[in-house]
Protein backbone atom coordinates (compact mmCIF):
# COMPACT_ATOMS: atom_id res chain seq x y z
CA UNK A 1 0.00 0.00 0.00
CA UNK A 2 1.53 3.44 -0.96
CA UNK A 3 1.17 6.12 1.91
CA UNK A 4 1.24 9.87 0.78
CA UNK A 5 2.34 12.36 3.11
CA UNK A 6 0.68 15.45 1.52
CA UNK A 7 -0.33 19.14 2.15
CA UNK A 8 -3.49 19.97 0.01
CA UNK A 9 -2.52 23.61 -1.26
CA UNK A 10 1.35 21.79 -0.91
CA UNK A 11 2.22 22.45 -5.19
CA UNK A 12 4.88 19.73 -4.94
CA UNK A 13 2.07 17.15 -3.48
CA UNK A 14 -0.49 17.99 -5.93
CA UNK A 15 2.37 17.39 -8.66
CA UNK A 16 2.40 13.16 -6.98
CA UNK A 17 -1.40 13.33 -6.55
CA UNK A 18 -2.02 13.91 -10.16
CA UNK A 19 0.99 11.07 -11.29
CA UNK A 20 -0.60 8.44 -8.46
CA UNK A 21 -4.33 9.13 -9.90
CA UNK A 22 -3.20 9.14 -13.89
CA UNK A 23 -1.74 5.84 -12.89
CA UNK A 24 -4.53 4.48 -11.05
CA UNK A 25 -2.43 3.20 -8.04
CA UNK A 26 -4.58 3.47 -4.74
CA UNK A 27 -2.98 5.47 -1.81
CA UNK A 28 -3.56 6.35 1.96
CA UNK A 29 -3.62 10.36 2.10
CA UNK A 30 -1.65 11.67 5.63
CA UNK A 31 -2.23 14.81 6.13
CA UNK A 32 0.61 17.16 7.17
CA UNK A 33 -0.75 20.55 7.57
CA UNK A 34 1.68 23.05 6.80
CA UNK A 35 -0.23 26.25 8.93
CA UNK A 36 -1.41 24.38 11.96
CA UNK A 37 0.99 23.51 15.10
CA UNK A 38 3.27 25.94 13.46
CA UNK A 39 4.18 23.96 10.66
CA UNK A 40 3.26 19.66 11.01
CA UNK A 41 6.07 19.51 8.56
CA UNK A 42 8.30 20.78 11.18
CA UNK A 43 7.26 18.08 13.82
CA UNK A 44 9.69 15.18 15.27
CA UNK A 45 7.48 12.68 13.42
CA UNK A 46 7.26 13.80 10.58
CA UNK A 47 10.96 14.58 10.26
CA UNK A 48 12.07 11.36 11.41
CA UNK A 49 9.45 10.26 7.59
CA UNK A 50 11.75 13.01 6.09
CA UNK A 51 14.44 15.58 7.82
CA UNK A 52 14.27 18.32 4.51
CA UNK A 53 10.98 18.90 6.73
CA UNK A 54 9.08 19.35 3.76
CA UNK A 55 6.37 17.65 1.58
CA UNK A 56 5.59 15.49 -0.28
CA UNK A 57 6.80 11.90 0.80
CA UNK A 58 5.88 8.84 -0.08
CA UNK A 59 5.65 5.31 1.60
CA UNK A 60 6.25 2.77 -0.74
CA UNK A 61 6.45 -0.60 1.37
CA UNK A 62 9.73 -0.40 3.66
CA UNK A 63 11.17 2.40 1.06
CA UNK A 64 10.56 6.15 1.84
CA UNK A 65 10.71 8.73 -1.28
CA UNK A 66 10.91 12.37 -1.34
CA UNK A 67 11.57 15.31 -4.12
CA UNK A 68 8.21 15.19 -6.02
CA UNK A 69 10.42 14.86 -9.11
CA UNK A 70 12.01 11.71 -8.10
CA UNK A 71 8.83 10.54 -6.98
CA UNK A 72 6.98 10.59 -10.04
CA UNK A 73 9.88 9.44 -11.70
CA UNK A 74 10.30 6.32 -9.10
CA UNK A 75 6.69 5.99 -9.71
CA UNK A 76 7.11 5.69 -13.70
CA UNK A 77 10.11 3.06 -13.58
CA UNK A 78 8.17 1.08 -10.82
CA UNK A 79 4.75 0.77 -11.98
CA UNK A 80 5.36 1.66 -16.14
CA UNK A 81 0.77 0.94 -16.82
CA UNK A 82 0.07 4.12 -18.00
CA UNK A 83 3.13 6.01 -18.44
CA UNK A 84 3.50 9.57 -17.47
CA UNK A 85 7.10 10.01 -19.48
CA UNK A 86 7.58 9.67 -23.49
CA UNK A 87 9.60 6.22 -24.65
CA UNK A 88 13.25 7.89 -26.39
CA UNK A 89 15.78 9.86 -24.58
CA UNK A 90 15.45 13.54 -26.62
CA UNK A 91 11.35 13.45 -25.54
CA UNK A 92 12.31 12.30 -22.56
CA UNK A 93 14.66 15.29 -21.97
CA UNK A 94 12.27 17.72 -23.22
CA UNK A 95 9.38 16.80 -20.89
CA UNK A 96 11.92 16.75 -18.38
CA UNK A 97 13.18 20.52 -18.94
CA UNK A 98 9.90 21.41 -19.08
CA UNK A 99 9.08 20.31 -15.79
CA UNK A 100 11.97 21.70 -14.46
CA UNK A 101 11.35 24.61 -15.80
CA UNK A 102 8.70 24.66 -13.13
CA UNK A 103 10.31 22.72 -10.24
CA UNK A 104 13.67 24.34 -10.36
CA UNK A 105 12.82 27.84 -11.80
CA UNK A 106 9.45 28.89 -10.48
CA UNK A 107 8.12 27.07 -7.54
CA UNK A 108 11.26 27.64 -5.22
CA UNK A 109 11.21 31.16 -5.16
CA UNK A 110 7.33 30.74 -4.58
CA UNK A 111 6.67 28.60 -1.48
CA UNK A 112 5.70 29.48 1.47
CA UNK A 113 9.25 29.36 3.57
CA UNK A 114 10.61 31.85 1.05
CA UNK A 115 7.08 33.94 1.54
CA UNK A 116 7.88 33.65 5.44
CA UNK A 117 11.79 34.55 5.01
CA UNK A 118 10.47 37.69 3.02
CA UNK A 119 8.04 38.89 5.25
CA UNK A 120 9.32 38.03 8.76
CA UNK A 121 13.33 38.34 8.10
CA UNK A 122 13.49 41.12 5.07
CA UNK A 123 10.77 42.88 6.55
CA UNK A 124 8.97 43.51 2.79
CA UNK A 125 5.44 44.95 2.21
CA UNK A 126 2.92 42.77 1.20
CA UNK A 127 2.58 44.39 -2.09
CA UNK A 128 6.33 44.09 -2.83
CA UNK A 129 5.83 40.32 -1.60
CA UNK A 130 2.80 40.07 -4.37
CA UNK A 131 5.27 41.38 -7.00
CA UNK A 132 8.17 38.65 -6.18
CA UNK A 133 5.52 36.49 -6.55
CA UNK A 134 4.48 36.98 -9.58
CA UNK A 135 7.80 38.38 -11.25
CA UNK A 136 9.16 34.85 -10.70
CA UNK A 137 5.98 33.26 -12.57
CA UNK A 138 6.07 35.75 -15.81
CA UNK A 139 9.65 34.89 -16.19
CA UNK A 140 9.30 31.12 -15.73
CA UNK A 141 5.59 31.13 -17.53
CA UNK A 142 7.26 33.49 -20.83
CA UNK A 143 9.85 30.34 -21.52
CA UNK A 144 7.76 28.31 -21.07
CA UNK A 145 4.96 29.44 -23.37
CA UNK A 146 8.04 29.64 -25.68
CA UNK A 147 9.40 26.56 -25.59
CA UNK A 148 6.05 25.07 -25.65
CA UNK A 149 5.44 26.75 -29.09
CA UNK A 150 8.70 25.06 -30.55
CA UNK A 151 7.05 21.22 -28.98
CA UNK A 152 5.30 19.06 -31.41
CA UNK A 153 2.33 17.87 -29.50
CA UNK A 154 -1.22 17.67 -29.20
CA UNK A 155 -2.26 21.25 -28.07
CA UNK A 156 -4.02 19.69 -24.72
CA UNK A 157 -0.68 18.86 -23.26
CA UNK A 158 2.94 19.90 -22.70
CA UNK A 159 4.24 17.19 -24.90
CA UNK A 160 2.87 14.23 -27.12
CA UNK A 161 -0.43 12.92 -27.41
CA UNK A 162 -1.21 12.21 -23.23
CA UNK A 163 -0.11 13.90 -20.41
CA UNK A 164 3.19 13.54 -18.68
CA UNK A 165 5.30 14.66 -15.83
CA UNK A 166 5.89 18.60 -17.06
CA UNK A 167 1.69 18.67 -17.10
CA UNK A 168 1.91 18.06 -13.43
CA UNK A 169 3.93 20.37 -12.55
CA UNK A 170 2.55 23.16 -14.77
CA UNK A 171 -0.97 22.42 -13.84
CA UNK A 172 -0.53 23.34 -10.31
CA UNK A 173 1.96 26.23 -10.92
CA UNK A 174 -1.48 27.74 -12.73
CA UNK A 175 -3.57 26.81 -9.88
CA UNK A 176 -0.49 28.77 -7.88
CA UNK A 177 -0.71 31.69 -10.21
CA UNK A 178 -4.19 31.77 -10.43
CA UNK A 179 -4.69 32.13 -6.33
CA UNK A 180 -2.89 35.56 -6.38
CA UNK A 181 -4.10 36.44 -9.39
CA UNK A 182 -1.28 36.64 -11.51
CA UNK A 183 -2.24 37.89 -15.15
CA UNK A 184 -2.08 34.92 -16.96
CA UNK A 185 -3.66 36.71 -20.62
CA UNK A 186 -0.02 36.42 -21.69
CA UNK A 187 0.29 32.64 -22.09
CA UNK A 188 -2.25 31.44 -24.23
CA UNK A 189 -0.90 27.58 -24.47
CA UNK A 190 -0.33 27.42 -20.98
CA UNK A 191 -4.29 28.45 -20.35
CA UNK A 192 -5.32 25.67 -22.94
CA UNK A 193 -3.47 23.45 -21.30
CA UNK A 194 -4.57 24.05 -17.91
CA UNK A 195 -8.24 23.63 -19.03
CA UNK A 196 -7.88 19.81 -21.02
CA UNK A 197 -5.89 18.97 -18.00
CA UNK A 198 -8.20 19.96 -15.39
CA UNK A 199 -11.03 17.89 -17.68
CA UNK A 200 -9.50 14.83 -17.15
CA UNK A 201 -10.74 12.77 -13.81
CA UNK A 202 -6.76 12.42 -12.46
CA UNK A 203 -6.28 16.28 -12.21
CA UNK A 204 -9.57 16.53 -10.86
CA UNK A 205 -9.26 14.36 -7.89
CA UNK A 206 -5.78 15.98 -7.30
CA UNK A 207 -7.08 19.66 -6.46
CA UNK A 208 -6.22 21.27 -3.25
CA UNK A 209 -10.17 21.89 -2.62
CA UNK A 210 -11.08 17.84 -2.81
CA UNK A 211 -8.52 16.85 -0.50
CA UNK A 212 -9.17 16.08 2.92
CA UNK A 213 -7.32 18.39 4.49
CA UNK A 214 -8.38 21.02 2.66
CA UNK A 215 -9.63 24.19 4.60
CA UNK B 1 30.32 16.57 -31.81
CA UNK B 2 28.66 17.47 -28.43
CA UNK B 3 28.33 21.37 -27.89
CA UNK B 4 28.13 23.05 -24.31
CA UNK B 5 26.97 26.37 -23.39
CA UNK B 6 28.60 27.16 -20.35
CA UNK B 7 29.88 30.16 -18.07
CA UNK B 8 32.53 29.34 -15.79
CA UNK B 9 30.70 30.63 -12.39
CA UNK B 10 27.29 28.53 -13.44
CA UNK B 11 26.46 26.09 -10.85
CA UNK B 12 24.36 24.01 -13.70
CA UNK B 13 27.06 25.07 -16.21
CA UNK B 14 29.35 22.92 -13.43
CA UNK B 15 26.89 19.97 -13.31
CA UNK B 16 27.03 19.11 -16.71
CA UNK B 17 30.77 19.93 -17.04
CA UNK B 18 31.53 17.34 -14.03
CA UNK B 19 28.86 14.32 -16.16
CA UNK B 20 30.22 15.17 -19.63
CA UNK B 21 33.77 14.66 -18.36
CA UNK B 22 33.20 11.95 -15.99
CA UNK B 23 31.78 9.80 -18.74
CA UNK B 24 35.03 10.91 -21.13
CA UNK B 25 32.42 12.50 -23.69
CA UNK B 26 34.65 15.35 -25.62
CA UNK B 27 32.80 18.34 -25.83
CA UNK B 28 33.09 21.97 -27.69
CA UNK B 29 32.98 24.94 -24.89
CA UNK B 30 31.00 27.81 -25.63
CA UNK B 31 31.04 30.43 -23.25
CA UNK B 32 27.85 32.74 -22.29
CA UNK B 33 29.69 35.02 -20.06
CA UNK B 34 26.72 36.07 -17.64
CA UNK B 35 27.82 39.50 -16.89
CA UNK B 36 29.87 41.03 -20.23
CA UNK B 37 27.83 42.62 -22.04
CA UNK B 38 24.87 42.96 -19.92
CA UNK B 39 24.58 38.98 -19.36
CA UNK B 40 25.41 36.87 -22.61
CA UNK B 41 22.59 34.58 -21.64
CA UNK B 42 19.97 37.36 -22.61
CA UNK B 43 21.29 38.01 -26.13
CA UNK B 44 18.79 37.32 -28.86
CA UNK B 45 21.01 34.33 -30.55
CA UNK B 46 21.81 32.41 -27.08
CA UNK B 47 17.75 32.97 -26.43
CA UNK B 48 17.32 31.25 -30.02
CA UNK B 49 19.30 28.38 -28.59
CA UNK B 50 17.34 28.53 -24.89
CA UNK B 51 14.50 30.54 -24.62
CA UNK B 52 14.61 30.71 -21.01
CA UNK B 53 17.89 32.62 -21.50
CA UNK B 54 19.60 30.16 -19.26
CA UNK B 55 22.94 28.11 -18.88
CA UNK B 56 23.73 25.42 -19.48
CA UNK B 57 22.45 23.98 -22.80
CA UNK B 58 23.72 21.09 -24.80
CA UNK B 59 23.47 20.69 -28.62
CA UNK B 60 23.80 17.11 -29.23
CA UNK B 61 23.79 17.06 -33.44
CA UNK B 62 20.38 18.30 -33.90
CA UNK B 63 18.73 17.95 -30.57
CA UNK B 64 19.08 21.43 -28.04
CA UNK B 65 18.75 19.89 -24.38
CA UNK B 66 18.12 22.28 -20.96
CA UNK B 67 17.86 21.98 -17.95
CA UNK B 68 20.90 20.32 -16.11
CA UNK B 69 19.37 17.56 -14.46
CA UNK B 70 17.56 16.75 -17.45
CA UNK B 71 20.57 16.81 -19.45
CA UNK B 72 22.43 14.95 -16.78
CA UNK B 73 19.59 11.94 -17.60
CA UNK B 74 19.68 12.60 -21.45
CA UNK B 75 23.30 11.78 -21.24
CA UNK B 76 23.14 8.83 -18.57
CA UNK B 77 20.20 7.44 -21.20
CA UNK B 78 21.99 8.08 -24.67
CA UNK B 79 25.52 7.11 -23.17
CA UNK B 80 25.52 4.31 -20.66
CA UNK B 81 29.12 3.87 -20.08
CA UNK B 82 30.50 5.15 -17.06
CA UNK B 83 27.33 5.14 -14.79
CA UNK B 84 26.21 8.10 -13.37
CA UNK B 85 23.14 6.79 -11.74
CA UNK B 86 22.42 3.32 -10.00
CA UNK B 87 20.55 0.44 -11.83
CA UNK B 88 17.81 0.18 -9.50
CA UNK B 89 14.40 2.11 -9.11
CA UNK B 90 14.54 2.54 -5.48
CA UNK B 91 18.17 3.76 -5.51
CA UNK B 92 17.89 5.84 -8.09
CA UNK B 93 14.77 7.44 -6.41
CA UNK B 94 17.50 8.13 -3.45
CA UNK B 95 20.03 9.63 -5.58
CA UNK B 96 17.58 12.05 -7.35
CA UNK B 97 16.26 13.00 -4.44
CA UNK B 98 19.83 14.33 -2.85
CA UNK B 99 19.85 16.18 -6.36
CA UNK B 100 17.03 17.52 -6.22
CA UNK B 101 17.81 19.08 -2.85
CA UNK B 102 20.33 20.74 -4.31
CA UNK B 103 18.45 21.85 -7.73
CA UNK B 104 15.48 22.74 -6.42
CA UNK B 105 16.08 23.95 -2.44
CA UNK B 106 18.84 25.50 -2.38
CA UNK B 107 20.53 26.50 -5.91
CA UNK B 108 17.27 28.29 -7.16
CA UNK B 109 17.50 31.09 -4.27
CA UNK B 110 20.72 31.85 -4.21
CA UNK B 111 21.55 32.60 -7.85
CA UNK B 112 22.48 35.25 -9.69
CA UNK B 113 18.85 36.91 -11.08
CA UNK B 114 17.97 36.03 -7.75
CA UNK B 115 20.57 38.21 -5.77
CA UNK B 116 20.28 40.99 -8.31
CA UNK B 117 16.54 40.94 -7.83
CA UNK B 118 16.92 40.99 -3.61
CA UNK B 119 19.62 44.33 -4.35
CA UNK B 120 17.73 46.19 -7.43
CA UNK B 121 14.26 45.44 -6.46
CA UNK B 122 14.19 45.04 -3.01
CA UNK B 123 16.53 47.44 -1.97
CA UNK B 124 18.37 45.40 0.41
CA UNK B 125 21.92 45.69 1.88
CA UNK B 126 24.79 43.51 1.29
CA UNK B 127 24.56 42.20 5.10
CA UNK B 128 21.24 40.82 4.40
CA UNK B 129 21.95 39.46 1.26
CA UNK B 130 24.65 37.23 2.52
CA UNK B 131 22.63 36.33 5.35
CA UNK B 132 19.83 35.42 2.49
CA UNK B 133 22.63 33.16 0.96
CA UNK B 134 23.86 31.50 3.68
CA UNK B 135 20.31 30.83 4.80
CA UNK B 136 19.05 28.65 1.91
CA UNK B 137 22.35 26.84 1.70
CA UNK B 138 22.62 26.24 5.65
CA UNK B 139 18.93 24.77 5.65
CA UNK B 140 19.45 22.68 2.71
CA UNK B 141 22.86 21.25 4.01
CA UNK B 142 21.51 20.31 7.48
CA UNK B 143 18.86 18.20 6.05
CA UNK B 144 21.37 16.55 3.21
CA UNK B 145 23.76 15.74 6.20
CA UNK B 146 20.70 13.63 7.91
CA UNK B 147 19.61 12.26 4.30
CA UNK B 148 23.16 11.41 3.99
CA UNK B 149 23.76 9.86 7.23
CA UNK B 150 20.64 7.08 6.56
CA UNK B 151 22.28 6.16 3.35
CA UNK B 152 24.47 3.14 2.26
CA UNK B 153 27.69 4.69 1.08
CA UNK B 154 31.70 4.81 0.49
CA UNK B 155 32.44 7.70 2.25
CA UNK B 156 33.32 9.39 -0.39
CA UNK B 157 30.37 9.58 -2.57
CA UNK B 158 26.81 10.69 -1.75
CA UNK B 159 25.48 7.47 -2.56
CA UNK B 160 27.03 3.75 -3.38
CA UNK B 161 30.67 3.23 -4.80
CA UNK B 162 31.07 6.11 -7.61
CA UNK B 163 30.15 9.38 -8.39
CA UNK B 164 26.37 10.04 -9.14
CA UNK B 165 24.54 13.16 -9.86
CA UNK B 166 24.04 13.42 -6.48
CA UNK B 167 27.90 14.34 -6.16
CA UNK B 168 27.53 16.44 -9.38
CA UNK B 169 25.02 18.85 -8.09
CA UNK B 170 26.77 18.65 -4.57
CA UNK B 171 30.12 19.51 -5.25
CA UNK B 172 29.15 22.76 -7.58
CA UNK B 173 27.03 24.15 -4.56
CA UNK B 174 29.45 23.54 -1.81
CA UNK B 175 32.07 25.62 -4.04
CA UNK B 176 29.43 28.16 -3.95
CA UNK B 177 29.40 27.81 -0.33
CA UNK B 178 33.09 28.48 0.07
CA UNK B 179 32.87 31.35 -2.18
CA UNK B 180 30.27 33.19 0.02
CA UNK B 181 32.57 32.12 3.15
CA UNK B 182 29.47 29.97 4.66
CA UNK B 183 30.64 28.24 7.52
CA UNK B 184 30.96 24.31 6.57
CA UNK B 185 32.01 22.90 10.11
CA UNK B 186 28.62 21.68 10.86
CA UNK B 187 28.25 19.29 7.94
CA UNK B 188 31.17 16.50 8.04
CA UNK B 189 30.04 14.80 5.72
CA UNK B 190 29.84 16.82 3.40
CA UNK B 191 33.20 17.70 3.49
CA UNK B 192 34.36 14.56 3.15
CA UNK B 193 32.55 14.09 -0.05
CA UNK B 194 33.78 17.42 -1.34
CA UNK B 195 37.19 16.43 -0.79
CA UNK B 196 37.00 13.05 -2.31
CA UNK B 197 35.41 14.12 -5.32
CA UNK B 198 38.01 17.04 -6.28
CA UNK B 199 40.58 14.81 -5.93
CA UNK B 200 39.02 13.13 -9.00
CA UNK B 201 40.15 14.00 -12.33
CA UNK B 202 36.14 14.70 -13.89
CA UNK B 203 35.98 17.10 -11.14
CA UNK B 204 39.06 18.69 -11.63
CA UNK B 205 38.48 19.11 -15.43
CA UNK B 206 35.01 20.72 -14.09
CA UNK B 207 36.29 23.37 -11.71
CA UNK B 208 35.58 26.94 -12.46
CA UNK B 209 38.76 28.43 -12.50
CA UNK B 210 40.06 26.19 -15.28
CA UNK B 211 36.98 27.21 -17.89
CA UNK B 212 38.73 28.91 -21.09
CA UNK B 213 36.06 32.28 -19.80
CA UNK B 214 37.67 32.22 -15.89
CA UNK B 215 38.05 35.47 -15.37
Amino acid sequence: MLILYSYYRSSASYRVRIALHYKGLPFEYESIHMLKDGGQQHSDSYRAINPAGLVPALIDGGKTLTQSLAIMEYLEETYPDNPIMPQDAASRAIVRALAQTVACEIHPLDNLRVLKYLKNDLGISDEAKSQWYAHWIELGFAALETQLASVQSNPDFCFGDTPTIADFCLIPQVYNANRFEVDLTPYPRIRSINDACLALDAFAKAVPEVQVDAA
